[in-house]
């Protein structure tokens, strides 16, 4: 299984990649797609450049699934409205890709990758790194996204202990929609 | 110019199809997509769905530029939210068709259909009927993306008067621009 989390954003869009080989979860790729290039009034055009961005990751490294971050209501509604669009860009490049995607909250994700919710910024970039063994610290964007990988390959896991559990075997369909809250 | 209206929404997406010929703004077809049919935690597929549809319904009539609503933050912020990334897939599904993409506000719209901002759905199913001399009312949704095609038409014609006007001639490229507010 090789998961591309996402960390979403219209402004820059962290990706990051690992495979899942028994136990362990192996760095493949991570960087960012931004589009601070282009005027903030074209929208259009930065949906086009974040849709493109994904379907080049996934073309180059072929990831078996998705797992991106599911959004919440901000204090700024219109950044809300501009983040939604954002990520309604980026999971029409994954779905029309055919990739199964799973969404987790930043909670969610916290936990997985520090063991608990109030995990700042810098501790998951320290973290992403123990768990991946990188040699220097990645990029809070691409951090985020490596850390939704990583929360998806336990979900996985635990899924799979749970349907050997249950004698259902491992169905690695359902195990996509582990983290799906709504 | 054949101009794509479409009138975003997550549940109910209204598309409305128009030629503009010389001074004639003329009805080529309307209809709308829904997701009706899927789980509504079942985002990543409801996007698809739309996605798709606007995908099949360019390929079918080949419109030369789309129009869409301009969404705002709603009483609702999680409604916002969903409207957002449903409006994220189709501005995608145009820009990934190398569609020029004209936003305008329902109140922009309501004006070049009816005249005023304080139009009734009632009051612009029956312009949208009379200004394209169709034998029946539209839907509400198809009427309001068929408005919106309207709007761009009269947008265009505006345009070219002002740069007729300017002597700079018809530069068909800025009255796709016409309409964008942010």
């Amino acid at each position: 299984m090789r998961i591309l989390g996402i960390d979403p954003g219209l402004r820059t869009t962290g990706f990051g990649i690992v495979d899942v080989v028994g136990a362990d979860v192996r760095y493949v790729a991570s960087g960012t797609i931004g589009t601070q290039h282009l005027d903030t009034r074209a929208l259009p055009e930065r949906l086009k450049v974040l849709f493109d961005g994904i379907r080049e990751v996934v073309e180059r490294y072929q990831p078996t699934c998705a797992s991106i971050e599911i959004v919440f209501v901000n204090v700024n509604p219109q950044s809300t409205l501009l983040l939604g669009q954002a990520r309604g860009a980026l999971i029409t490049a994954l779905v029309t890709a055919n990739l199964p995607v799973a969404e987790y909250t930043a909670l969610q994700m916290k936990q997985a990758v520090a063991g608990h919710g109030r995990a700042h910024k810098d501790q998951i970039q320290e973290m992403v790194k123990r768990l991946l063994s990188l040699p220097g610290l990645p990029g809070p964007d691409a951090a985020d996204a490596l850390g939704l990988a990583i929360t998806h390959a336990h979900a996985g896991k635990a899924m799979a202990r749970l349907a050997a559990a249950d004698g259902l075997g491992g169905n690695g369909k359902s195990s996509y929609r582990a983290g799906r809250s709504r």
